[in-house]
């Protein structure tokens, strides 16, 4: 399954009130050979945050923050459900 | 399927040569209400490249970016190798 598949599936397309919304839905994805170390992906997760705000205006409260780690792997997901004329010019 | 399940499928874990690597993979999947309007996704790009810089040492030539889109959704992925003891202190 490609990706695009993977995120057309994975997120309601039909729902009883089917509006339109502008999502943005971030995933940074760490394979770690030493475990270790400690994690950099929350101030990368602040950063990126700030990096996105320049383009788009996102209410901090639509921000949904989803943090999984295994023995190797850490997974950050930032969803963000971004308001109407989001964008900045 | 969870994310971590489709990160875990989405790429080899076994291998000829099965050295940990290190490997960051960044997605940004944004679902667009209007499709008018320009992407910001390359620049954004350019700009969570440029902080992910400031916490590991990534060889631009390391970099994989593939850019899907179709009516309602574009996605970008940056797919990173990461050379070993890249981690800044």
């Amino acid at each position: 399954m490609g990706l695009l598949d993977f995120f057309r599936s994975s997120r309601p397309t039909k729902g009883t009130a089917s509006v339109a919304k502008e999502r943005l839905q971030i995933l940074v994805a760490h394979d770690r050979a030493e475990r270790h170390r400690p994690s950099y992906l929350p101030k990368l997760q602040r950063e990126i945050l700030e990096v996105i705000r320049k383009y788009v205006d996102v209410d901090m409260n639509a921000v949904s923050v989803n943090y999984e780690q295994d023995d190797h792997h850490e997974i950050l997901e930032l969803n963000i459900i971004l308001p109407d004329g989001a964008q900045r010019a």
